[in-house]
């Protein structure tokens, strides 16, 4: 047989000789996050979090799906959760699937108009990320968080715009809490 | 919330008030099979599969994912696996990814040059189904077989092609275990 993978359905994790692996550290994610006194005292070999792939066919290929899953740490930096890089899709219509196994976090997703929201992640809920908008994870919780993905295989990653510009909203910590806040710390869910 | 779904992992059921359900009933399955004799002799209104499916956005939409999942029961007509209509999607080079929970089955896939293969099913085995291949599921064990499914949405399902000309070969049971063989009973794998 070609390629194999299985899902491990109580861990989210996939298994087979056909999974990719990679994986983020602390290091490469440092200016996405307000605080930048706290991310530069932080260590750069941290993994923040590591990503599951199976990519059937050809990145591009139209029609095509990829399947994956990711495990996102703990932790803060400053009041902001870790969280995942974040993107729009580089054909911006294609939509995506968000499924959590484990651990307790926030899809933070933002229009092109430039508003974002928020919803909760918890042990089997399902999110359907539309066309048209960024979408990033954080981890809202004190274990790993643990969530399947699938995805158009010519979806593509544009991680520039939000490098760039960043999200209109991040998600922080107050009073024990998630909430979103704007850039001059406003509250607005 | 607008619309709330949510996955347990352990049944592989959705549940949420976006879900829809749906059902197929022998009566709706009979000519499918190659015993024509036994079909007719069984009781229309026996469930066959059930299916749930999240579809958040409209149906045909360029870039859109659609979930869901099948509970397939137990069952022979002659010594022909109870199995799902089969369909091609209506376009072509749509993938669709089918990953298993529990019951052991078989994915019965057909190449648009009529070339039929298939792959066992078994919990945590994830499928994927390329572009321009009809594909079936068969319960080929003694529960029933559950599997969830993600699809664009805009695949949309042509059913017509495989009710017309069917697969070229069938997953039929032989000494304790099923076997793939042609029209004429040759078994091919």
């Amino acid at each position: 047989m070609a390629s194999y993978v299985s899902m491990n359905w109580q861990s989210g994790l996939l298994s087979g000789n056909a999974v990719q692996h990679s994986s983020k550290a602390l290091g490469a994610l440092r200016t996405l996050f307000h605080d930048q006194e706290a991310a530069q005292k932080m260590p750069a070999d941290l993994i923040v979090y590591t990503v599951q792939a199976y990519t059937p066919v050809p990145d591009g290929t139209e029609g095509g799906l990829f399947w994956g899953n990711t495990t996102l740490q703990p932790g803060k930096v400053g009041d902001e959760y870790f969280m995942t890089k974040g993107h729009f899709h580089d054909i911006r219509n294609r939509g995506e699937y968000y499924a959590t196994f484990h651990g307790e976090g926030g899809l933070v997703l933002m229009g092109q108009n430039g508003v974002t929201r928020w919803e909760p992640m918890a042990p089997g809920s399902v999110h359907y990320i539309p066309g048209y908008t960024a979408h990033r994870v954080c981890n809202t919780g004190s274990i790993p968080l643990v969530f399947a993905a699938c995805w158009p295989a010519d979806a593509g990653h544009d991680y520039e715009t939000v490098e760039r510009e960043g999200f209109t909203a991040r998600l922080v910590e107050r009073n024990g809490g998630p909430v979103l806040v704007t850039s001059n710390g406003e509250e607005i869910g």
